[in-house]
């Protein structure tokens, strides 16, 4: 493809961007095909001849409009009140398309500079407006990284963590039988345990303390107990993976208690902020990450969820980050170079388990200077007080419940009731409402009951789009509680 | 940002990409800033007030040109001869602008059937195109993923080993310590031992087996030594990292000899084709999968290198997909919905370590459909031509060695001689080549010596361009050789 074929077709696809938005509120937000209905849309062999021509754009986007689109879940929908929102914004896309143009691969300083250096800059940005510590900059003992996802933030933590954990044995002998211990509370999400099965260490080596009854946060007394009988048990205590902003219901792990027995114990203190860290770019809602700063040997949050940067983008900070390289760091022969080896420049692939990696901080690089501190600021807020307005609601009808805080953008209810009629009733609502089309809810559980998600953050909704689904939750209710 | 200043910021990014393509032949291949030069060029804090105007674009893209792109080390420049390439072409650009425009998450089918149903087409189409089994297509026992990169699918086969060595007790028990050794080249790349210290096991568990001395592919019979040295100490061999294409000099490890070693010892056999494996889509070049079929239990390659589709893009293909998502499923609760309950669909959470994934099918889908079948043959064997053409002149000048078979895309060659001062003008004609800012080459060590690796591969690279570049090490040859 021609830079001229690609200035045309590129203009097309940007214009099929552009207008999908724009008609975005005219699909279903859920899909609704069967399982493999999109497959039979679509050719079995891929074509002998290549379709290189004027027309292709236009052949491909027909083929999105009817073979894809049929099968979106349209996370971008104002009325996506799903899992966690996944902010895709102009300035990102704009930011991403830069990063597939220039094709560079950033594996290491070398081999494009700009690409390691923009990222230390533009994550030592979000570290600032999110009020953490300078230590924590690329000039300090720590650092940030962009990495893909959560998970991936995750099990780096707990491969750092056993690296520190061994004085730096585990590189070579492992990580033993019986021998570390991984904390996290049962509501923490499964990337904790998937990251400690994939770490070797098996589900086994996971301790999922108890949370509180009422907010769903760690218990301070009862991981220190699990602390204490692993070390009874000469078992090594290797990591605490504590969450800000739980995925089933936002619950905020106390950090500062928790941070407190990690240093008395020696443990690494891993803070899960996927969702909710961004929250503290406003600082009203700072105190989500009292004592991060003081206590934590690493954070990661998702611009990505709801900070208005496309999908793929976590940012991982580390305190010190020399067990996070001493973990990762390989260095065959046909990646060294003097930069490497001078010691004077970072290479972001010792920061995560990838080697390649793309150059993602142009995105955020954009984002962050298309809204600044104070449209991110809006951008939060408005959700946050439309989240409040919601809860409200459901607080005034005596046939729903709220069954957990709702400090952020989260709101989980369900009908009123402690028995299985109400998780009945309450999944017969919930399949109603995803049925209809017009809004998407997802579940969880909480205290063992069926419960509805609705998590505000789609950067195209409004408070209309969130009195419409209160209307809809109504007249639903009206129809399942009465029948 | 509104859908119409998406629409005008979108055509002045494409058309900036389009002329930076244009343009690159300007650029010196290799970034030539200095440790720090490109963070002192940026605002150290960010912005407080957002910039969002009409001008935003223009303002963005001039600080692109002005203080990214000297940070740029062009891996899209047709002189561009380091590592491997790493292809971006036109319609992986378009696919990968739709996925940000769509903004979907596809963790499970249900947050996106076509998002699921779409890759398994595409990666069922390059299965074909690849002339692999029939049964690594979705509809049979096995299947293919899109993932990141090739270290994250050698690791992910690990995983997927180990829970089929240990019939699925390391979810659970985790490795325990000395239980389990993981069989590579001394050739193969560092994602084996990064991939054996992320699972637990450590770089011990590590047997790196000998080389012939010729073609640099594992030896057979030093593998058969160790997997029986390894029984009688009552270790379990885990898995064989086999290597079609090694990083240093595309080494082909003997896929059949080592598939039945591995089928006898009921070892794991992944085969990393990262950079080789997509050559096979020409039918003359299959041979280099030969055995792969019948033994292999995993492979993958990576159309991110070679095969014309944008960073990131590695397909991984198990035979059977049972160990896999046995090694890495784990289901809470806020993921359950019908369709995973019913089994009928298949969740690529469960695939690869991450949970969220990007609709990255897009970009190879486009690329695919661009191409063709014919028009990815041409594209591989215009490589293969030109890297024949520059080997043959290489070898007809006494100054110079080859120094290993060279059956693709890449010649290693270093200064004639087998001593240390052979090797310190290798690496000053090496240093001299990457100063001079009109191509970019990379080394390696073979055997111990020096080596200066030319990969060709970029989508903009002619005969002239290879012409230029022998021409340019001539003339550094004759400068540091008579000095």
């Amino acid at each position: 493809m021609s830079p001229d074929e690609f200035r045309a077709a590129g203009r097309e696809v940007v214009e099929w961007v552009a207008s999908y938005l724009e008609r975005i509120e005219t699909f279903p937000v859920l899909s609704r095909v069967a399982p493999g209905d999109i497959r039979r849309r679509l050719p079995a062999h891929p074509p002998q001849s290549g379709e290189a021509s004027d027309g292709f754009a236009s052949r491909l986007l027909a083929d999105v409009d009817g073979a894809v689109l049929p099968g979106i879940t349209h996370w971008q929908h104002p009325s996506f009140f799903g899992y966690f929102p996944a902010n895709a914004s102009g300035p990102a896309m704009l930011g991403d398309l830069l990063a597939s143009g220039l094709g560079v691969q950033g594996m290491s300083w070398i081999t494009s500079p700009a690409c390691t250096e923009l990222e230390q800059v533009v994550v030592d940005w979000l570290a600032d407006l999110l009020g953490l510590p300078a230590g924590w900059h690329a000039d300090g003992p720590g650092g940030g990284v962009i990495q893909d996802t959560a998970s991936t933030a995750t099990f780096t933590a707990v491969l750092a963590a056993l690296h520190r954990a061994s004085d730096g044995r585990t590189a070579t002998e492992g990580v033993g039988s019986g021998r570390y211990a991984v904390y996290t509370s049962i509501e923490a999400h499964s990337a904790g345990i998937k990251a400690a099965r994939m770490a070797g260490l098996g589900s086994a080596a996971v301790r999922q303390i108890e949370v509180d009854a009422k907010d769903f946060a760690m218990s301070v007394p009862a991981l220190a107990q699990a602390l204490a009988a692993d070390r009874a048990a000469d078992v090594t205590p290797a990591i605490i993976i504590a969450t800000v902003g739980t995925t089933s219901t936002t619950a905020i792990d106390p950090i500062r208690a928790i941070g407190t027995l990690a240093r008395e114990h020696g443990v690494w203190l891993h803070v899960d902020a996927a969702y909710a860290g961004v929250a503290a770019v406003c600082p009203e809602l700072r105190w989500i990450l009292d004592g991060v700063g003081e206590f934590a040997d690493s954070m990661c949050t998702n611009p990505h969820k709801w900070l208005l940067t496309n999908f793929d983008c976590d940012v991982f900070w580390v305190a010190d980050r020399t067990a996070l390289t001493g973990a990762l760091s390989v260095l065959p022969e046909f990646l060294r170079n003097a930069a490497t080896d001078s010691g004077a420049v970072v290479d972001y692939r010792d920061w995560h388990p990838q080697l390649g990696r793309r150059f993602r901080a142009l995105k955020l690089w954009a984002v962050l200077r298309w809204y600044g501190a104070d449209g991110l600021q809006a951008h939060i807020r408005r959700h946050v007080e439309l989240a409040q307005a919601f809860a409200s609601w459901v607080r005034d009808d005596a046939r729903f419940v709220l069954v957990a805080p709702h400090p952020l953008s989260l709101v989980c209810f369900r009908v009123a009731g402690d028995d299985d009629a109400a998780d009945r009733l309450t999944s017969a609502l919930l399949d109603a409402l995803n049925a209809g089309g017009r809004l998407f809810v997802t579940h969880t559980r909480v205290g063992g009951r069926m419960t509805i998600r609705l998590a505000i953050g789609g950067l195209l909704t409004t408070g209309q789009h969130v009195r419409d689904a209160w209307r809809d939750i109504q007249e639903a209710a009206d129809s399942i509680l009465t029948a």
